[in-house]
């Protein structure tokens, strides 16, 4: 029989619902935070109660937001005729830090997995259609990953706008900017001849 | 620029305070937490707050505890001649899982690192001298791990007991070299204890 005190445990229980964090890492987690951390452990609970009070869906795109509009979407700067749909708000984040798009985005919260049935409902498909009435969107841009749940969304989405009337492109899949040849893996190599882009015809 | 609002920015940065959690999975975690798990988030804060109130020190064995002295200390059937030292709380939950020492513990709550001079403050020696001030301990069992701060640990240790008048002993090596006490199995645990070596009678 463990002996640790009662609220000991339910706090490993606790941090066992984080990613990765199995029983023995939970225990270790949990030791660190009340022995060497207290201090930050309190942040830690009043940022989590914080963001579990504050952060909602932001109307138009949903990513996380506090208020009713995010910062990107009440930017009435950005060209509202390209809408880049995304994974998750990471993928937001590391797109404005590409500086590469100055249109919209639209946060699927979630990705198709195909070794479970094809789901649909992990995405926030009737949401995305609802933006799109309501909006001046040209372009769609479908920004997945480049993995098997990523294809899967791709595909779904492709289909769904197939008889819609606007352009539809996907992220171009490569050489990564800096990658040497040596050191790529075959699979991205092949698909980087495959969609070679011509230079002159 | 990072368009994220500022409440998931700084749940990001609290949760880069747990071992092993780097900026991209901090912000992979609150992402699972916001969008999947919010429930269970609400138990960790709750879980983690109530932690921070409740959880003090043994007054004895200096474990982790609710009470004044802990459950293992406040049993009376426990041998108190014979004091095991250990590292840290989940070494007392798996020695008590091998079932094989019925007397008492002391938790040094951290070990000495011989990479970094070592400093003794890391571990609770004072409490440790304080306890055996008013005991009937009269054999010792360290159970420090078999790593380099274990070692020089049970080092340190060994220097303070020698003038005492205590049988010192420590774990026997049916521990594999480099295993941490936390990741031994039961019965090797137990193998172990029966075959301590004494390192003075
Ligand atoms: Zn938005
Ligand atoms: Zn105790």
């Amino acid at each position: 029989m463990s002996k640790n005190p009662d609220a000991f445990t339910r706090l490993i229980n606790a941090l066992k619902i984080l990613p990765n964090v199995g029983p023995k890492s939970a225990q270790r987690m949990a030791y660190q935070l009340l022995q060497y951390r207290r201090e930050e452990a309190q942040e830690l609970v009043d940022a989590l109660q914080n963001a579990l009070k504050q952060i909602h869906h932001c109307r138009l795109c949903n990513t996380f937001c506090e208020n009713e509009l995010c910062d990107i979407c009440a930017d009435s700067s950005r060209d509202g005729k390209r809408l880049m749909i995304v994974h998750m708000p990471a993928d937001v984040s590391n797109m404005e830090t590409a500086n590469c798009h100055d249109g919209l985005y639209f946060v699927l919260m979630g990705q198709v997995n195909p070794a479970q049935g094809m789901d649909i409902s992990a995405i926030a498909l009737d949401k995305l259609v609802e933006r799109l009435q309501q909006s001046d969107v040209e372009e769609i841009i479908i920004a997945t990953n480049f993995t098997a749940e990523g294809d899967a969304t791709a595909y779904i989405l492709a289909e769904l706008f197939k008889t819609l009337p606007y352009k539809v492109s996907r992220l171009s899949r490569g050489i990564p900017l800096g990658g040497e040849l040596e050191y790529v893996d075959a699979g991205t190599l092949a698909q980087a001849v495959y969609e070679r882009r011509m230079v002159k015809e």
